[in-house]
């Protein structure tokens, strides 16, 4: 159940516009982040009530390495989408800021420009916590800008570890900024994620157009290798598209945003936007049921006790793994 | 507690020689893969109790794709080794067994000159289960094999799923098979079993030896761009090894070998290959321990009882996943 000063709050989230629209945003977004108990409850009655008002968004992951000229592109993209009347908002899934404390994404001077403006809300990382959780926090802030009726939701990543498969499992669309640099194509290829990608747009072609052409028909050439049977994204053929952009000079905008639309179009008439939603979510829902199993695991005061010498015992050799395992859980019974 | 006859199966498997001891490492694995209860309490004091004969073998994974020609190979570099006295023992994790009821590696018939021989032992893939479940009890049958005397433990996977991360994750040395065809390559990388390779033998030169040529050239200059920083094993520097090789033939197996144990030695002199198996042995406590976790929360009465509700619900969004998988935990208080 809502208390009143939430519902106070939902009642903005949804209906307020402006700054206060604005403020009420960010303090549910704050509230549903924080790791507080008595907040959780607050924070699952307030996520449930606004679940109703979210979904109508289009959920746009985009990936790159660091200097890919991510900040740059998004908010060139965020700038024209406005024009056209869209309301913006930019999320970040940055695993870095959890380990370096620091953060590669989340600075909130970046975006300048775009940040300034009524209708885009911009928020960095959620630090602290496993990439889970950081993802888990990404996905309940996009819920509550959806809510808020934004209706494009960037959710931006840099290539560390799996964040880049936590963002396309929580978008529709995922979309991959290469740099025009030989060997940047055999990295994505490598870690994965040139596989994930719906639309690769190689960025910085005004640096050196001939080598953007060059990656261009590198990357086409890779992805027809790789995707000989064809590539399908939840049943629908789609080859991936390569394009090329560049950010500074905002040239290639239009075409990106055509391009990534198209998919969506073509996911929304199939059925499959819907279909692949009810899948994130089943996922999602079994995501945070093994980080929970897991935290009540390491926090049992048993287990926790007896974790040390059965971790010392495995790694000596003198017991084995998985009775060490057994033996553990047994404590918990 | 080793019961008597347990405790007669255990001295056969570590001192018994031949048909003897052939069938009590064959029983000792078939109870280490045994669900029923009773048989894992057996099982775990059987387990502990020759942990300490175990982990002197090379434990070498060898991986390729249906049709790289692993079986032939094999037992190609398994009579190979025989004649060089050592005893050599073949395990598969074929997660392909679990999914389709057959397999595709697990077939008994496979390597009939090498089964035969007084020195090699074959066991196909334990069928059923997760990938999980069968990389477990492949690793338990590996410390039975050690424990009976076999110093060379092949451990041999297919590329499906995450298969060749779970080989490598209990092998000292991982090597993939490669065919000498355009886009082979790219398959690899993009799977990620390219850079989990120490060493790659591109097989079946007889066939076309220019193409072998030039699959070993582009093998290596990909490798090259992937690794630019330069490769390292346990912080020891070392560059996959690309090598041409026709197991119909017999050609290239001493230069494979001369490879594979050129990378163990170095590994052995840095101290890296006892503290990576530590590092294994403590990762794989935490695989059961996560697998056994999901099994208590899938079988706990009121949880089953309530999932398809809250499965439904999370998929129509009427309910949060997080809330959902919170209030599913809740259930097990």
């Amino acid at each position: 159940m809502l208390a009143t000063a939430d519902k106070a709050l939902l009642d903005a989230v949804l209906h307020a516009r402006g700054p206060v629209q604005r403020r009420a945003v960010a303090k549910a977004i704050t509230l549903l982040e924080s790791t507080r108990a008595d907040h959780r409850a607050r924070a699952d009655a307030l996520l449930n009530a606004l679940l109703p008002a979210s979904g109508r968004s289009f959920r746009l992951g985009i990936s790159g390495v660091p200097g890919a000229g991510k900040s740059t592109f998004i908010e060139a993209l965020g700038l024209h989408l406005l024009q056209a009347k869209h309301r913006v908002a930019v999320l970040a899934v940055d695993p870095s800021s959890s380990v370096s404390g620091g953060s590669i994404l989340g600075d909130k001077t970046r975006m300048e420009r775009l940040s300034v403006q009524a209708d885009a809300f911009i928020r960095p990382s959620p630090t602290g916590g496993t990439l889970g959780g950081v993802a888990a926090h990404t996905r309940e802030a996009m819920l509550v800008l959806e809510a808020a009726g934004h209706d494009v939701v960037i959710v931006e990543t840099v290539g560390v570890g799996q964040s880049e498969t936590a963002v396309a499992g929580m978008t529709d669309c995922f979309a991959l900024l290469q740099l025009p640099n030989a060997g940047d194509d055999l990295q994505a290829i490598k870690r994965g994620v040139m596989e994930l990608a719906d639309v690769v747009a190689i960025n910085k072609t005004d640096l050196d157009p001939a080598a953007a052409t060059r990656a261009q028909a590198q990357i086409t050439s890779s992805l027809r290798l790789m995707q000989h049977g064809g590539r399908t994204r939840g049943g629908v053929p789609w080859a991936t598209r390569v394009l090329t952009i560049s950010a500074v000079h905002g040239t290639g905008l239009v075409e990106f945003w055509q391009a990534v639309s198209a998919f969506r179009d073509q996911q929304v008439a199939s059925g499959q936007l819907a279909a692949r939603r009810h899948e994130q979510d089943e996922a999602w829902m079994w995501e945070r049921i093994e980080a929970l199993l897991h935290e009540r695991f390491r926090t049992h005061a048993p287990v926790a006790a007896a974790l040390p010498q059965f971790t010392a015992d495995v790694r000596a050799g003198r017991v084995a793994a998985s009775v060490a395992a057994r033996r553990l859980i047994e404590l918990m019974a």
